[in-house]
């Protein structure tokens, strides 16, 4: 691990560090905000955040507002890259695949398979580098948005036992119904849909996976709902199997970060009690 | 006036308008932030946001997490690019001289002076729009970073009819004694140095133009603290000529928009007691 970035930011530090990805196969960067009291010698509950499309470790961080949550909650935040980077990495024309565009998932095709296993990189090797680094506690909360909101509520509601808490603006909710998320499968899991299943938190809030709560803010204003988000898809499968889901939908606001910095201070809060009960 | 960006943003609109600018001779962007009481009919005063080198209008907009705060006092914030801009404005190699560099002085020297003349287009030009355009009333703040925190000392200073509150954060407080202000000065206004006086703060606070009171934060890690900076030249000068300055050294923070983000809440507070006083 080497920091390549550190910033004094609402009495607590903003870092930037670079490491080695074995899952991934290639070097990776990540942000960690540590709040001011992480120098007071105990363990701090971790909020994970996984950003959209295009994005990389410095879009949330840049922009988002969240540190001084994470300062009043004692929070620390991590913020991953959004794919496997570097030359020899695969990519693709276009911004919703490849490099910038993983999905969060582990893809099975080629010229994918050889680095694209993001999920298995938040939910394993992340957290492990985080816990062995920081002075970080293995109690995790995750959050994301547009795909990093479909990837906090398919790797939160996979894992109840390592996430305690998941939140989400803007997500993706139904991947496997909408055209971002079939582009994307076709490419990384192939064309056969049953395998798309266990990375749809909609089809996975139908069939009962776990019971974490779900905190999901939308833009009434946003350019995709209609066409890549569709929450109402999620809400009639939480209905369905009675999973505990508190959908907003906040009239005005698009897909920006000016959506995300407005409520994601009612996100920190609502982790930082799942985190701290 | 064209608006080509609206988003929804703590309960207002943040706002990028484009117009063509008669003083500069070339078309503008602003950035104009109007918190959520712009809707109920009255006017409100405004906090001008000045930029530092290579910024445009988005920087301030985009990480300072300022709307907030502007929306808990019920404060305009509008954000100006730095500089003239287009093809056949003057330009030179480097980032402290031409596009977004522009100092906000009235050049003087060419090929410099048919378009660099961001003091009358702060001073003038920028309000008369903002009040004609929006629910803006004449109570006027200005603040701003380095670059911008300089324009920010010396317009308030040299105009106390105009504006009512003065903050800076980590602002060039005396130009004519600094690489970036020297390298500058030199271009746009030639190089008697008796022209510079009128566009150094701690010049015109030695001289007591004004006693607008000053909020100055200043980073101890700021990079450029004792090569560009040196807050110290302005204490002196405020403490020999009795004028009011609040300086602060913030331990550990650096010259970046993590530490501006940190702090921005209480300079907007700062000036909204001042404008609604």
């Amino acid at each position: 691990m080497q920091r390549i970035e550190q910033h004094a930011c609402f009495g607590g530090s903003q870092e930037v560090w670079q490491h080695r990805s074995e899952v991934l196969g290639c070097d990776m960067r990540l942000a960690v905000y540590l709040p001011p009291q992480a120098a007071q010698g105990g363990k701090l509950p971790v909020l994970y955040w996984l950003s959209g499309l295009t994005c990389t470790e410095q879009n949330f961080i840049t922009k988002a507002g969240a540190q001084q949550y994470a300062a009043e909650h004692g929070v620390i935040l991590v913020a991953p890259d959004t794919s496997p980077r570097g030359d020899d990495v695969a990519n693709a024309e276009g911004y919703d695949l490849g490099k910038g565009a993983g999905f969060y998932v582990n893809a099975t095709q080629a010229p994918w398979a050889a680095h694209y296993r993001m999920y298995d990189y938040i939910v394993d090797e992340l957290p492990a580098l985080v816990e062995a680094n920081f002075p970080a506690s293995d109690a995790r909360g995750i959050c994301g948005h547009s795909m990093g909101g479909h990837g906090a509520l398919v790797i939160g509601l996979r894992n109840p036992s390592r996430y305690r808490s998941i939140s989400a603006f803007s997500p993706i909710v139904a991947p496997s119904q909408v055209p971002w998320g079939e582009k994307a499968f076709t490419a990384y899991l192939g064309e056969d849909r049953a395998a798309w299943q266990e990375y749809d938190a909609t089809a996975l809030v139908a069939h009962g996976y776990a019971r974490t709560p779900l905190l999901v803010d939308q833009g009434g204003a946003d350019e995709f709902l209609e066409g890549q988000l569709r929450p109402q898809l999620l809400q009639a499968a939480a209905e369905a199997s009675n999973h505990p889901l508190t959908l907003r939908l906040q009239p005005g606001y698009d897909h920006s970060y000016y959506f995300i910095a407005s409520f994601i201070g009612e996100h920190v809060a609502w982790h930082a009690k799942a985190l701290k009960a």
